[in-house]
């Protein structure tokens, strides 16, 4: 049994990392901390977990933490790179979920992230944790950069075109639409049920902090220069994204479903569904599976490419376990294996 | 492993239980009926099941129905009575989702549900599926009739007060809220989002066909007459059933909390939460349990019961697999112990 | 065209009256008060009311409010007790959409509110504004303490039963669903999108600060005294109470469909629907009617009245208008004339 | 008072025209039409018409219709074409809410439509009816056809960009989220609360109907060939339209927002939002108005246009009676100065 800690339980994606940890075969969770529910029985914040889970929030407490092999952080960006470093030098292997560790440029990540990097000497080490990409990376790694969930479902759907050289890699556009969990579980008007349902609004249409992250990931894959326009949409559910995406063919191809077909078929968790289909995101909800779908309506040059996600599984804490399988030697889809709840 | 069939596998009823089964460590599917679907995958109609489940629904067929262990029906009602003698006495096992075991007077039943009862020597034999008070007769049934959705919900409410004989039996009130999935997956005007989703509404105030259940099932446990006024409400969401509960104490009682905590403290699939709790459907969403919660406002006679369940799980598909568990031998919560979808 | 002002212009019931009054054909909105947005334009922040509303929040002044002929206020419990008196003195009718002078017992008021009443003297003057039970006194009132959403609902369901003394007053449940927007626009954990869609739950099952206030309406019209269960429901939905109530038939009764349909003939806000009816709250999203419906299931003696209205239309805002309308001499559906958006 | 028939009444639209069409200071509406709800009364159909329209539906027949000044067609595709000749020759003016006479190429309409055109010859005459850019012809019509909901809200949304040549016209990229309402009252599956709420797809990724009307409309206002790729996406709730349109400046250009204020600067329904804006569909829930917000990201050369409607208003009935009232001479916003429901 792998001893595994979480820092920053209360958010939706540390109740989902408890809600997948707690059924998986090979973990046993240690210690689950947060500053504001210290003391606090987790199953009294969140009653799905009653019956499942009989331990307290704790304070945030690197000693404890060292006695994890393997620690999570869900906590909000710049949290987790002030304890990485102890962390990993007191042998404990860290996913961070956040964005601390995503962006290989440390002033890139400030101007996005508005803030100083704690720890840019790690920004090297860390893995940028896609498995699809970086398998073989993520399994020696001590530290894991969890991929945001935008990034996951637009590089996912891009990558096969990217790679194969068959797109105008400068002119990508990515509409994207996600579900209000993406935006937390912090008090705020603007996703207030009132607010949020029964409406649809694009937001940060100038400029989203997954922009750089994506672009990055993208133009390791690219051989020329990677231009990407992305508008993410505030959609009234709570799970789910949907990325539409657009590349403009360069030359004349076959067969763009085979394509796609075999740079997935190894993998256990990207679904190339068939010709013509319109994945839904409810086909992945609780589920850690992208589905994906590929068009090239009127038989045109413009490549349209359905990628869908759960934003809080595969977008977030499903592929932390994906990542942290891979890295503790485990079966990949361990504890990973739920079908998607429907309807 | 036990071989089982599910006739009817199109409707929630049946996906959910196609979702459970898959999952099911003790369980080998062998055979899914559809007449409608018959020959195409299941996974072509719930994508959900893409990588879970490779088989494709085929023709009702009594013969292959017969190579199984254990047999579903998840069908309209007056299906399954039609095949259930011929099943039984082939050896097999029946567990019918739908209504045409559960009523012991085939008089009523035809009053209820138009039409006459196919088989209504088997109804005395026929166990009423409700694990919590008949887990004995489950455990040695040949044949056992699940209990409907609200049944369920309402029955592990009331169950504690009228069989301490603490409340008046004649004068029982039940408002139920259920999720539209309970109205079933026909093509319907009444059901679509845009007549169903931001709105609330009461149907068949003047007598819904679960209400001759409920009471038979109170009945039972009860000394005094039954009397129960029991109002069913369409709720804008997929999944979820609240019942809310409210009945005349006869006497004075300590502790109702006690009570409640006692009457369920072995139960895997009934949590009594604490005193003043107010159970979300959320918290169940998914996952085979019933919570409920016991108020006395204002110190006055009557109690309320608050009880929720998700109608496709402990109302459906999990109370059914939680019979087979009985039936069969296996532990009780095989298969069962998911975690409720949160957020 | 009457000069009106609007304290407190930036919750649901606020921009619901701004809504309402910038269509009202009678009506001059001069002036809408807002501590926290002052000195931004209403429009920016309800861009509904781009084109329609060319206006800023200000700051509230007594002065410039009392250059109105009728001010609403739309604040927080506590606040309009505070102003009122000297509005009134200043000549300046008020209709208080809060609770500030609803219970004519400052004691019980207290005790509900949590805060000592700031103008007692006026809790006899304050005229309790359900036109149907007391337009002659709301036409002549100088303050109008406009009822709240459940009271609303449940009042208008019973009134005709206990007017006429048919059932038994002692024993009222009244089972309430309510959208979430009856719980403010204050950024809250509870009311998030995530927490609060796909979800059913009871709340204040111990207590809810609108049952004296019911107590009371209902009392004033009953000989028996008033015992009152009342249970509220948070429904995943914007808009929307639907009250289900239960009562006990005293007597035998030929007609109670008759019996409401006279009740309310005279009535242009409340609709009394045929007998057998199921009323939807989305029947009446936007408009400012009561629809009722009553049932006698199995011919038994227990009643039920379902009865649904808008919240923030006749539960708050569109009744405030009327009272206005009334007041003012105004035609009492004079800018209330809308259809409600269906689907 | 102008005499207004409606044939098809009972549809989305159809309700819509009619909540719009009671309240119309002009209109006298004298008949509705329906075959399958022929002798119903329309209000126990349509609940929130109780009190507002006393008529029933009545079989179609042209000799009642022609009684009107001007009819509605609210009926599926094909329908109107067969009846309009008729009702033209006896001087009735016809709005077709369908796509009978969106086309002027019969053989494209065909191919798209999958049946003959009954009255080609009708064709030229037809205006098609976006105020916006055929404001005068519309005046002088005898027969609009009204645009499609798409279309409006993305025509609204290219055409400043197009008419000033601007933009790239060949490779247009219009990614489009409607709500459930645009897919009809009929009962089907697809659009079930359980099917289509808490889930986000595209559909008819490769080709929707609305590509050519959208395509045709450009091109009259584009020097070069327009070249559009379309994907329309189901989003969960129920009214609403939000396309994101992204097209490729072809020069620099100083002042987009200025550019798209002054091309909408006298129209009573565009609203330009101030620069930065993310226009929500909810703003417009109800209102016969279409919101846009301009964005340039990273001062790149690729615009992006968020264009709102409601799919039922100014996509389809509010825009109908927006052409009424222009062909008739009345005010252009008789009857259509409703603010949006919101929340």
């Amino acid at each position: 049994m792998i001893k595994v800690g979480v820092v920053g339980g209360t958010g939706y994606t540390g109740v989902e990392l408890l809600r997948l940890l707690v059924l998986h075969p090979e973990v046993e969770l240690k210690v689950v901390t947060s500053r504001s529910e210290s003391g606090r029985k987790i199953s009294d914040l969140y009653p799905n977990l009653r019956g499942h889970l009989d331990i307290e929030f704790t304070e945030p407490d690197v000693d404890r933490l060292a006695e994890c092999d393997l620690v999570f952080f869900a906590t909000p960006n710049g949290i987790a790179m002030k304890s990485v470093p102890t962390l990993l030098e007191k042998g404990v292997k860290v996913i961070d979920l956040a964005a601390d560790f995503r962006i290989k440029d440390a002033d890139l990540w400030s101007q996005w992230y508005g803030m100083e990097h704690a720890c840019p000497e790690l920004l090297e080490e860390a893995v940028y944790g896609l498995p699809e990409t970086s398998r073989a990376e993520i399994a020696k790694a001590r530290l894991v950069a969890n991929p945001g969930c935008y990034p996951t479902a637009v590089q996912l759907g891009f990558l096969p075109l990217i790679k194969a050289g068959l797109v105008d890699p400068s002119a990508l556009i990515a509409d994207t639409k996600s579900g209000v969990s993406g935006a937390g579980r912090g008090a705020s008007v603007a996703t207030l049920l009132c607010e949020a349902t029964e409406s649809m609004k694009a937001y940060k249409a100038d400029g989203h902090r997954h922009l750089p992250e994506i672009t990055q990931g993208l133009q390791w894959h690219s051989e020329g220069k990677v231009g990407l326009t992305f508008v993410p949409h505030l959609t009234p559910m709570i799970r789910g994204i949907h990325a539409t995406l657009y590349a403009n063919l360069t030359q004349d191809v076959d067969d763009l479903q085979a394509l796609f077909e075999q740079a997935y078929q190894d993998e256990p968790f990207v679904d190339v569904m068939p010709a013509g289909s319109h994945p839904e995101t409810r086909s992945v909800k609780g589920a850690n599976t992208c589905r994906i779908a590929v068009h090239k309506p009127q038989n045109g040059n413009t490549v349209i490419i359905l990628s869908v996600i759960d934003n809080l599984v595969k977008g977030a804490a499903g592929q932390a376990i994906q990542n942290m399988n891979i890295m503790m030697g485990l079966e990949e889809d361990a504890g990973l294996r739920h079908v998607a709840l429907l309807p």
